[in-house]
C-alpha cells in the first residue's frame, strides 16, 4: 500500500502530492500545523488540537479553511486511506500560493490545506518511555510567539540536530532568565523533591501543549499536585524525575540533561505512572 | 509569454512549478534564500550575493547544490526566458525531501533548488523614490540569526502587513535597547546631523544587506563618513535623513516615522545623490 495525502481537495499518492513554489508556506513559513496522537484507530485529543488550530489560524488572521466538521471528516479519510491504527495525523495549513510579497495576499486567495497519517512504530516508542532519553540544554534562539503552532522552525531544527549529535533525543531551550522554556517539539516538566509536577506556565514563550493539558488533568485523577511555574536547567538536574509531553511521546522519561544523570539516571516512578493514567483514557 | 521557473534540473511554467508537500522548505522553513536586482539585463552585485548564499549555506550545513558557475548560468537562463531586464532573480534553496523529522535528513538527500525572475513596474519604484516611504516601529520579535538569509520569515510577514495598515512601506524592528536592528525586507540608515550616515553594524541581529554594503562603497567614493553604529527610533525621528536599503529598492528615503516626519518631510539629498551614484555603477 502506498501512502495517501490530502493536499486541498485531493487525495494523492504521497510521492505525488505537491504545492505551488509560490505557496507562502515555502517562502516566508507563513503557515501553521497541527500533530494528532492516533491510537487504536481513534483520534486522541480531536477537539482540543483543533480549538489549538482555531486559535492559531486567527492568530495569524489566515481564515479558516472549512468547517471543523469537515476537516475532521478529512482526517478520518486520510487515516482510512493510510490504515492508521498506532500513528499520527499530521496538519498544515498555509496562507496559500501569492505572487511573493511580505504583506498579506487578496483575500481572495485560499489557505493550502495538506492531511497526511501515518502508523509509527510502536516499538521505538515504548523502548523510549522504558529507556529514557537525553537532553541537552541551550539558549532560546526563536521568534518571540512559540504559542502560535507555526512553521517557523528553523532554530528548532538546528536545535534538535545538535541534540542528535551530541548523543541525546531532545534539546531544551533555556530564556535570558536561566528559565527553560521548552523543547524542540515538546514540552518540559519535572518531579521535585515533594513529588510535584512542574512545568512552564501558559504564555507567548511557548507552545500550549494539548498532551500537556491532558498530563494536568492525568495528575490531578491521580492526586498529584502541579505546579505551573518555570524551572532552570540547574534545578532539573537535580529534580527526583523529568521527562518530556508531545502528542506522540506523552510522558516520555529523561534520564540525563547535558549528561549528568537525572535522579538514577532512569525513568522515574511518577512519569510512568502518569504516562499509564494518560495512556488509559485514550 | 508565461513566466518559466526553474526547478530542481528543469524549467517549467511558473503556474506548474511545484515542490513535494515533504519538502524541508514547507514544513520546517529549512530554507534560505536570495534576491538578485537586475538592472539592463545584467545582474547587479552577481558575486556578492553569491558569496552571501554560501555563507548562509553553510551556517545551516546546507550542502552548496552545485558550482557557481552552474548556478550562474541557471540564473542567467532564467532571466533569459522570462526576458528580464529591469527586475529581480528569486532563488532559494532548501534542504530537500524527507519524511518529516527535525534532524538533519541522511546526507543522499538532495537541496531542493527553486529560481523564478520577473520584471519589475520601474515607475512604482521611481515613485518610491521619488516620493519616499513612510515606516512604523515594532519590537524585534525574530529569531536570534537574522544574519541567515533564511525563510523563516513570518515575523517579517506580520510585522510589513502591520506597517501596511497602519499606512507605511516598511517596519523597523528595535531591540530590547531600543536600539534599531532593521526592516522586515530592508537595512535602516539615517543621516545625522553632521551629515554623516549611520547605520548598524553587523552582527547576527541583522542581514549583512548586500546593497548596504554598496552603499557604504558609494558613500566613500562620495567622500561622505559612515558610522557602523545602531540608532533609536527618537534619534531617527530627529535625523536630517533616513532611507532604507535593499536590491530592489537601493538607498529609498523614509519620509515618516510612526506618522512623524523625518526632517522635512521630503526625501533627503543626500539620500538620493547616494542612489544616484549607487546606480550609476550598475
Amino acid at each position: 500500500m502506498s501512502a495517501v495525502a490530502y493536499v486541498n481537495g485531493a487525495y494523492v499518492p504521497l510521492r505525488a502530492a505537491r504545492v505551488s513554489i509560490l505557496d507562502r508556506g515555502l517562502q516566508f513559513a507563513d503557515s501553521i500545523y497541527e500533530v494528532w496522537a492516533v491510537r487504536g484507530g481513534r483520534l486522541r485529543d480531536e477537539a482540543a488540537h483543533l480549538a489549538r488550530l482555531r486559535r492559531s489560524l486567527a492568530e495569524l488572521r489566515i481564515p479558516a479553511p472549512m468547517s471543523e466538521a469537515a476537516l475532521g471528516a478529512i482526517i478520518k479519510e486520510t487515516m482510512r486511506r493510510n490504515r492508521v491504527r498506532e500513528g499520527i495525523v499530521y496538519l498544515q495549513v498555509t496562507r496559500g500560493q501569492a505572487a511573493r510579497d511580505h504583506v498579506f495576499p487578496s483575500p481572495s486567495v485560499r489557505p493550502t490545506i495538506i492531511v497526511t497519517a501515518k502508523n509509527l512504530n510502536q516499538k521505538v516508542i515504548a523502548a523510549r518511555a522504558a529507556d529514557g532519553v537525553k537532553v541537552i540544554s541551550l539558549p532560546e534562539t526563536r521568534w518571540a510567539r512559540r504559542d502560535i503552532k507555526s512553521t517557523n522552525l528553523l532554530p528548532n531544527v538546528l536545535a534538535r540536530q545538535a541534540a542528535r549529535e551530541a548523543g541525546a533525543f531532545e534539546a531544551w531551550f533555556f530564556d535570558g532568565d536561566g528559565l527553560v522554556t521548552e523543547g524542540t517539539s515538546s514540552n518540559a516538566w519535572i518531579v521535585d523533591a515533594q513529588g510535584r509536577l512542574r512545568t512552564r506556565g501558559l504564555s507567548h514563550d511557548l507552545l500550549h501543549g494539548v498532551t500537556r493539558a491532558a498530563l494536568i488533568e492525568a495528575a490531578r485523577r491521580l492526586g498529584v499536585a502541579v505546579l505551573e511555574e518555570a524551572f532552570t536547567i540547574d534545578e532539573a538536574r537535580v529534580a527526583r524525575e523529568a521527562f518530556i509531553s508531545a502528542a506522540s511521546n506523552p510522558a516520555t522519561p529523561v534520564v540525563a540533561i547535558d549528561g549528568a544523570c537525572v535522579g538514577e539516571g532512569r525513568p522515574g516512578p511518577m512519569t510512568l505512572r502518569l504516562r499509564e493514567e494518560y495512556l488509559s483514557r485514550s
